[in-house]
């Protein structure tokens, strides 16, 4: 089995950035049995490799629309990634799904056979060789640290959704996508409402248009009231960012800075 | 301003369910700075209201996705409700993009200002009355419990994206959607593994394709490893599937059954 290839030099500085897509797929998560933990875990690591994550879809245990998402995202974004049903069972669409994204048939990869064959012994079943099922063609990749393989399909990853083996296999999707341009992230904290600070942040915002400012209202927080965050892929701008807006309020703010 | 109509009935035992989608908006949710909370607290909601929620999708701060989201998610589900930028900032453009997706003008609803007004006082400021635009012609709706209303253009409600809010307008859904026929589900729990459960499973669902039946491997949990849920409309035929797939296990199996 091949092992992760090395990451792609680092893009230079003025490319735009990467972009993802990740779609999260299962009944148990829209009817509110199960709170989605992997969402917040691959933004952060895509974030961390300078990688935009543009959309998030989640969707019910249904091959053609699986499917049909599939198509979609992956032709709209660098990559795509898959949460969920990607198991033995009946409610396990993922794979057929992605296969017929592509007009592909599913057949089983000899190295994930023997893998399973290896694990289970004398109890293995056809239920666990169906774990085996890959879309023809997928690539499969893995770190020492990471034993069982993570299966790619073109710019499409098949992740488990099972939270701590999607956690798992970060390791390996930042191997493969290698670390792109960073984005730098400064914050403001104040004790201003954001009907008040408004006119402010609309000055900063018309001077810095390459800076992303962001206002979010803290309910419930006696240390401030509103979080300003400035983020940017420049570090010299998103920090002159902060502190042209800093420069504008009234005596007394901010609370604190970041 | 209207208080919240009375619920309609509850639908006849044929009708199929009614359908939602969430549509989460914010660039703080796709960079792994904050968590989603506000998926699971709308799914368990309209699950106890007989209502399907669908689809979640979730983006940025971009008005025109938001307004192309809105116009096809209102279009092909019951409701859609979103969650987020809805606040005075210049990050705010949902009330702005509900209005786009409609054809309709922003404009201030008279009862907002009021509030606005009687809350703010002489501190009052052009971006605290930002908070009284809405869609033309869109509906207010709120219950005793919570005073600031809940505001609705056809079939979309723009709920704000802080949690404690959004958690507090789910008793102004609940009071407008009314109830729907419920959902009824059952549990198992085996220490068995998805590929030995496999045939089973297959067997429950030919047998049962009114009930959704689903399969999640649980790890580091010492007593048990996979749960089987069914669900459905029909207590009697849940209670049924449960029952055919324990006959079905071996001795010592299950676990426990909920």
């Amino acid at each position: 089995m091949p092992t992760t290839p090395p990451p792609p030099p680092v893009p230079p500085a003025g490319d735009p950035p990467r972009t993802a897509a990740l779609l999260v797929i299962g009944n148990e998560l829209l009817s509110g049995k199960v709170d989605d933990a992997n969402v917040v875990v691959l933004a952060r690591e895509l974030r961390g490799l300078g990688v935009v994550l543009r959309r998030v879809v989640m969707i019910l245990d249904d091959v053609a629309e699986i499917s049909r998402e599939i198509r979609e995202l992956s032709a709209s974004h660098d990559w795509l990634f898959t949460s969920g049903g990607v198991g033995p069972t009946h409610d396990d669409l993922t794979t057929e799904a992605a296969a017929a994204a592509f007009g592909l048939p599913v057949a089983p990869a000899p190295e994930l056979e023997e893998l399973l064959r290896a694990h289970y012994k004398e109890r293995l079943t056809e239920g666990h060789l169906r774990m085996a099922l890959v879309p023809e063609g997928a690539t499969l990749s893995r770190t020492p640290s990471v034993p069982w393989p993570a299966i790619r399909i073109r710019n499409v990853w098949l992740l488990p959704g099972v939270p701590e083996i999607f956690r798992a296999k970060m390791a390996v999707v930042a191997a493969s996508l290698g670390a792109g341009r960073p984005f730098h992230s400064r914050a403001v904290y104040t004790k201003m409402d954001e009907g008040v600070l408004k006119p402010l942040l609309d000055a900063v915002v018309a001077s810095f248009p390459d800076v992303d400012v962001g206002s979010y209202p803290r309910w419930s927080d006696p240390s401030y009231k509103t979080k300003l965050t400035f983020d940017g892929r420049d570090a010299d701008r998103v920090r002159a960012a902060q502190e042209a807006f800093v420069a504008t309020l009234p005596e007394g703010e901010p609370q604190r800075v970041e």
